[in-house]
């Protein structure tokens, strides 16, 4: 079983990735929780220009998608299909429906060429359920405990276009992968949002 | 005026590339040489990135391709584009032919997705005329005087794989961009080739 939860900056996922990593472990399940991108020695390299080129170094919105499909191309052959081979199961923070939202809805490339050239990166490796983690923006950015950081200060219209971005892009899915997103209401207690997340979940 | 140079290693791309700067500059033309991957910020990182992880961290076929599509838009955005708005003649070493032949045709990943993925990577800016330089692999090596790289040392069925993708990849250019491509016997001397190319050239 392959798992992610996708959503805006602020909206718990990490808080939801550490829960249901931990009600799965005690369903005896073995789980590996990793990030899109990054946990590849060569995803890490791209996340660090990805750093890099938005403060130093200017980078297109097309050279930025395509760093993020060669992140996640690595990701699948080296973490994830292993690991589902295994009889693990896999939760990514973020998956492709980020880079639909972020460089498509909000950036301004097509979001039906991004879910194509995703199609192309991913092969048939698409979570079989994406929980979109829904919230206003401007409740979602007063939870951020620390110095807003380059995205996260782009302003509430920018914001808002993100969190439209991804109400859409989660009904798309079916229309290219065979696969389920799922909207959950972020402002729910994180107990909650877990709890409706696995009744979601196929039984173990 | 947007040109490229393309072909195997050992073909004589770089003397070809100066010869030509050279003939066009004698004509009193502004010309921009450049590299793809490379000539940006970004690209070089992301050159780095595929000299490191051909020896230190590994990388797929995917993900390589993802990142060379990636270098071609930012270098398109940064150099091409504003030379060739400024009336400049582009001269670039190797462009998206080489991805349709080194990932596709030799590694294996399909040519007609990466012509639609590069589509959608350069847009409409597609060297005008794309020379390729053909020559038989084991003259080529032959020609190299210094030790040879990880790739070149593949070995000659993967380097006559190679040569064989560049001839079928040449004549696809028409059904992707309307643009031209030729081949040059790279057998000839080096004045000879420069010569040929520039039959080919449109009134200056």
């Amino acid at each position: 079983m392959f798992l992610s939860i996708d959503g805006g900056d602020g909206v718990g996922k990490s808080t939801q990735l550490a829960l249901l990593k931990k009600y799965l472990e005690n369903q005896g399940r073995s789980v590996v929780v990793c990030r899109d991108p990054g946990s590849s020695p060569l995803g890490e390299s791209i996340r660090e220009i990805l750093l890099r080129a938005r403060s130093s170094m200017s980078i297109s919105d097309r050279s930025e998608l395509f760093l993020f499909m060669a992140a996640r191309a690595q990701l699948i052959e080296e973490v994830i299909r292993p690991a589902l081979a295994e009889g693990k199961i896999v939760l990514v923070d973020r998956f492709l429906l980020s880079t639909v939202v972020y460089q498509g809805y909000a950036a301004g490339l097509s979001p039906e060429s991004i879910w194509k050239i995703g199609q192309f990166a991913v092969g048939s490796c698409f979570p079989d359920i994406t929980f979109l983690l829904d919230l206003d923006p401007d409740q979602a950015m007063n939870r951020i405990q620390r110095p807003l950081d380059r995205m996260e200060l782009k302003g509430s219209e920018y914001h808002k276009r993100v969190r439209d971005g991804f109400r859409s892009a989660i009904k798309e899915i079916p229309l290219y992968f065979s696969a389920k997103g799922y909207l959950i209401d972020a402002g729910l207690p994180p107990e909650e949002i877990t709890k409706k997340m696995i009744e979601f979940l196929p039984a173990l």
